[in-house]
């Protein structure tokens, strides 16, 4: 197996050059888009842009600085190649994919710059700051608010995107306090394959695991799939090691503490803007016997939520819950691979009638995911319970099958959305988070607004949502929508529709991201959500780390 | 019941001035402190020290200050008595208690407020910023790091201590999501009184409970007895208020979130240096049906310490888990109140003789205290697994009535310190926290540092040590010693004493406090511990909310 930072990727859209999507496994899944978008797909893949047809600004680096960047990092470690810039100059938002896929790639990095070590690190913001040279950090580029787009700020001549995939070392695995510290750029298949080797495991896994790593989860405030078990990765680390501008912040390895405002926590979710993440510490658990994932279906939404809602306040807490509203639910059946054995097949639809007899259906109920990770004997006792809490708000088991075939697929939806966004589709997520007696109001209030925004640019809508990182005290709810683009106004009605939702979120009570983070794409919520008190006190702490204002400009409302 | 707030409390020490410890009845005590520490103890409490004998600075504000103060609360709200002052002027720390006891109390504020709502703080904190005074924000005053000590400023010509006990409002119960929202000056029995009617419980309850507060516990990062279970008070706060010189911050009132480094976590320890909390959200949890408390002995201090380890780690987590050296667990006994029924009390000693011709005993071992708290079936059933894990690491359960003794008297101990210190003995505690592969060096180097420091000055040293706040990853853990005192050179002789204990807790990798908050007494260390980038980048962050730098002066180092 190669090191995911081997693999080829894509800099117009999602991962591995070499993959893609099998939507011609999928036979009713398009005429299901077709009908209910109005639309008409091509069964065509449109071809992938060419990097020919992109036009690049030049690199506006001297010379000078260049030879004093190669003088750190060695030549081998910049580039100023058209297919680095490019791969460094946007994220993976539905926003960056339209953009790169015309060819319109606005900001890119002069340079980019590859540190093998800290001392590296130390000495490009050295010269990024006398130059006046905006910094992004770059772990693995998959921001989806576009983090990692290099935006200008009056009095910089330029960008450089720091990718840190060569610091990717394990500097320390502590078994016994179940900790383990390692450069911020390591990703996540070869971060877990280090533990794995200890009998030891992190169990963070976002939707972009196999194209991300450990400093960008930090700086994001990232969750994984298994965040209701184990937690965001805020809850993860620590202690984690920043350099700013201005020298070093390390955070003291201790499990707790009560040494005035926790800088661990202004560090996670810091976006880039107050220095670069170099290391982490992070609290890792002993490799799980079990993956056990299974599927239920409720014959309502509302007993899904409430279900969640009674393991997470009566501490039976899975690691994965996943409850789908009725559209995601139904979604889920369209865009199901049938058996590959015809028998099986007919069971499976026969048994599906009958389910819906009995009034559990995938089209008016709730379909969902549970996942347990552990020691077999617990895990084993705890979906016990957790299952009978389901049961009890009106569920039906559907068994591992169900829950494998969602796990086994997990990371592939990305490269969905580029295919469909060759079909003209408006594809996109947004996510949020709010208290459980606010939940079905948010839920709602955020449909709404996506559906009329979408019509507002003469578009029927799929809006589907699920909740799928919880906690006692509310839940996270994750929308993925669909609509026709406008076609020449994609950016246009893009950025309608994300103006409506977002509002709908701050006036209802919800955060403006539970685990995307704000980039540039959230950030004219940040401030309504953070404060103008609070925002300014956070301008005043980065113009002491980054006096100069050479930390990803823009980002935060920085 | 008086509310607690109602209840008189003692200005040159801990709690309700009506109650004491009842040292008489554990005869067995007084003769081992003897022995112990080389001294002879006068079976007679010295006098409390009389407010007659405390000179008292005259308050600096001139009456123009005390006019617009008048107008903005009501005369009955603004005090410049000598008792309100001197109550307000000190902590409960042992230092407190040294200069209290001798009419020392160089810091008293000019005057105490006591606004009733937020619009009165916001005009407080206006005149204060205007007029250049001081603001100490108080609630309950139980620091035992200084933190309410007013300290001077350069610029300022006086100080107020703004005590918040007039704003403890219930302003939202939301048993749905379970949270529940109040104003910061409720203090915590009526904060549980208040959940308890609604079937709810908040469950945090450090030492100082009957006599402190919401506000504080947020401001200092308090744990609780059941933080092991429940988590410290940081991670009991769900949104929180925070009033500042320039304005309110208020923190949105979610799970979790990804936007930007997390302001609620900056508010958590700010120690009254950024500005007055006046609410916060809290998240809550069924009132528990049973409170299982039970004491084990461990045959060895390091079975105990990997027994928590194992709980921690296997996720077999108790409420409370407490964990005593053989210095302590020889004091428990040692300072038990025996059966009033003489046959009861002669089996127990019987016991005990059994128990250690067995290899189990309170001298050689480790005393434990393990609590559970939840519905009745659960907490059974956990309890049978944390037990079966201290019985393979050479536990003999106690049972319940050992376990119900510490729980009842688990409000006590700072009457008793007061007392000793009445027989001319040091007896303070502290503090610390690190990771299990550490705690070992670090609890032995610690008592080394106090029994060297007591030397130093001719004492002999009784140094014991429980965990009793733990984690995956690592513990707290506790120091409580006492020596003879130096006469005449008490504060001397404890600031030699505190000055090598938080030397040892730094170079040996723990941290200056794990609940007890930084204050005054902790300032040398905390910059050492934050790093010096920190520091400035947090008092860049102070300024921008507090220009004047009229908040808690000298506190945190700011």
């Amino acid at each position: 197996m190669p090191k995911s930072k081997e693999i080829e990727t894509r800099w117009w859209g999602w991962g591995d050059i070499k993959k893609t999507y099998p939507v011609e496994e999928r036979p009713s899944y398009i005429p299901y888009l077709e009908e209910r978008l109005g639309i008409k797909v091509e069964q065509v893949r449109t071809p992938d842009p060419s990097l020919d047809h992109v036009e690049l600004r030049a690199p506006r680096l001297s010379d000078d600085v260049m030879v004093e960047l190669e003088q750190i990092v060695g030549s081998s470690n910049l580039s100023t190649e058209k297919r680095d810039r490019v791969h460094h100059a946007i994220g993976k938002s539905y926003r960056d994919v339209v953009r790169a896929r015309s060819g319109n790639i606005p900001n890119p990095p002069d340079a980019v710059v590859y540190p093998g070590s800290e001392e590296e690190v130390k000495a490009i913001l050295e010269v990024a700051e006398n130059r006046g040279i905006a910094v992004i950090p770059y772990c693995g580029g998959s921001s989806v608010v576009g983090g990692v787009e290099p935006l200008d700020r009056d009095g910089l001549i330029g960008s450089i995107s720091v990718d840190l995939r060569r610091m990717d070392k394990v500097l320390m695995v502590d078994a016994e306090s179940l900790r383990a510290r390692f450069e911020a750029g390591i990703w996540g298949p070869e971060l877990e394959d280090e533990l794995k080797k200890r009998g030891l495991y992190l169990g963070h896994a976002p939707e972009s695991f196999l194209f991300s790593g450990l400093g960008g989860w930090i700086a994001s405030r990232s969750a994984g799939r298994q965040s209701t078990g184990y937690g965001k990765i805020e809850e993860m680390v620590e202690s984690v090691r920043l350099v700013t501008p201005r020298g070093i912040i390390d955070t003291l390895d201790v499990p707790a503490s009560a040494t005035g405002p926790d800088f661990k926590e202004i560090i996670c979710g810091s976006e880039g803007t107050l220095g670069i993440i170099t290391q982490a510490t992070v609290r890792v658990r002993p490799l799980p016997e079990v993956f056990d994932y299974r599927g239920l279906l409720f014959k309502e939404f509302e007993g899904g939520v409430q279900s969640v809602k009674e393991m997470m306040q009566s501490g039976n807490i899975p690691e994965t819950i996943r409850i789908s509203d009725p559209e995601e639910s139904s979604l889920a059946l369209r865009v199901r691979k049938p058996s590959s054995k015809p028998a099986k097949e007919k069971a499976l639809q026969a048994a599906l009638r009958v389910l819906d007899l009995l009034g559990y259906s995938f089209h008016r109920g709730s379909y969902a995911v549970l996942g347990c990770e552990g020691r077999k004997v617990e895990v084993a006792e705890r979906v016990k319970k957790i299952t009978a809490i389901c049961v009890r708000n009106g569920a039906v088991p559907l068994g591992r099958s169900a829950g494998m075939e969602w796990y086994h697929g997990r990371y592939d939806h990305p490269y969905f959305r580029d295919i469909m966004m060759g079909w003209g589709v408006l594809v996109d997520t947004l996510e949020t988070a709010t208290t459980w007696d606010n939940i079905m109001k948010l839920y709602r209030a955020v449909r709404g607004s996506i559906i009329e925004a979408l019509a507002d640019y003469d578009s029927k809508a799929i809006v589907t949502c699920h909740l799928s990182h919880s906690y006692p005290t509310g839940s996270s709810l994750y929308f993925i929508f669909m609509g026709k683009q406008a076609k020449g106004k994609e950016i246009e009605q893009w950025e309608h529709l994300k103006r409506k939702a977002g509002d709908a979120i701050i006036e209802n009570g919800g955060t403006i991201s539970h685990h995307h983070g704000v980039g540039y794409e959230h950030a004219p919520w940040f401030e309504k959500e953070y404060g103008p008190e609070a925002l300014k006190a956070l301008k005043a702490l980065k113009e002491t780390l980054d006096p100069k204002g050479i930390m990803n400009p823009g980002k935060l409302g920085l």
